[in-house]
């Protein structure tokens, strides 16, 4: 292959990863402007979500064609081919913390009518900015092709599950001693769980980055899935 | 490229799609096996269905392995190219639908333990085998290279979002007029709410076969993530 494809190939890589970036810059303002809006009972700021997530949806179709046309053209081969096969499965979830954070947009939108108030906002803004951060965290890994940092993210899953799980037993708590909530809580309790979601979206990236830049599973996973991914043609 | 090159390959995308259709398979099952559960509070399928799930993680991993190896040794074009980044898209919505079914079953679990019953299992068991059959159908549209079956089940999800509607209402009606079946009725929302999502990823694969197989988006989609899917090179 002559010097010049390669390096054009390795621009075309290098566009990829900030086109992902960027992806991911809009993915954590989504979510962060959606914690914002269903916390604040912000409808304007929830109908900006929701517009905004078409351009989401629109990178993620331009990632994987791209992706799908640098594999056609450029027939990458190991860490290459982990990178543009690692740009897609990012892009794909990033696409999907767009469509929780749009979801609980919506959601903001249907407790400002129904003129609902819950004491658990603070709860969830906590958990909504650690979601937010972690999603923050994972992408500024993948950018800096920083190895121990996507470890680090991984490792704090724990702490978006805990959270998780104090806001369930919370929100429980309102329905039960007032039911005139339990319409809201309920919707909360759907917003909680997707805040969960994106952490574990974070988390998935998370695997993906390391994977991606060292040919290994991330350790730890002990996942069975993990033994089906032994060497060729992805290794180095 | 020679004959027997090309027949090889040929042989590794139907084995491929072979295993695309065992996973989907096993997918269904285990999607009805967790209705089965949560309905009949039955904790040993429940347990059977957990148990199970690794191998679902496991076939998808192998997947995303043979899809890549197809990439790296064939460079395969059009729609040979469109085909396998299929199968890696199939795959991972069939190893999500197995994460939401192991969701519930685990769900069951806690239900048995807690001695918890709900008048709500009727439509639950009707959503899930609603879910279960879409799944089941559109499996059965990509073997069969069959896409008015696959334009057929992506319709049919509305059908699955009004029963998600319905049983939504009904759980917040249970728990209005009786605060007891309220820790009950929220884990039952989320059995609910994973039945709509297998829905959606039924949805999701019909519209990975539409466009395998004519390498245009599925009509009436009308999103504007399909607007960046034009042409080259998985265009024929």
């Amino acid at each position: 292959m002559a010097e010049h494809t390669v390096t054009a190939f390795g621009q075309e890589l290098a566009d990829q990863e900030s086109r992902i970036f960027e992806m991911g810059k809009l993915a954590v303002a989504q979510v962060g402007a959606a914690v914002q809006a269903i916390v604040g009972g912000d409808t304007a700021k929830a109908e900006e979500v929701v517009a905004r997530d078409a351009s989401l949806d629109v990178m993620d179709a331009e990632i994987e064609q791209a992706a799908a046309r640098l594999i056609a053209l450029r027939q990458p081969m190991a860490q290459d081919l982990r990178s543009v096969l690692a740009a897609m499965k990012i892009s794909s979830n990033l696409e999907r913390c767009g469509d929780l954070a749009k979801n609980i947009a919506k959601r903001t939108l249907i407790m400002v009518q129904a003129d609902a108030d819950s004491p658990a906002r603070s709860g969830l803004q906590r958990m909504g900015r650690l979601a937010a951060q972690r999603l923050d965290e994972v992408m500024a890994a993948h950018r800096d092709h920083d190895v121990d940092a996507a470890v680090a993210v991984w490792r704090g899953d724990k702490e978006v599950d805990e959270q998780y799980d104090s806001l369930f037993r919370e929100l429980l708590t309102y329905m039960m001693s007032d039911p005139r909530t339990i319409t809201t809580s309920a919707h909360l309790l759907f917003v909680a769980k997707n805040l969960e979601r994106i952490g574990d979206h974070a988390t998935n990236i998370a695997e993906v980055v390391y994977y991606q830049f060292t040919g290994d599973p991330m350790p730890g996973t002990h996942r069975p899935k993990w033994d089906a991914l032994k060497s060729e043609p992805l290794a180095d």
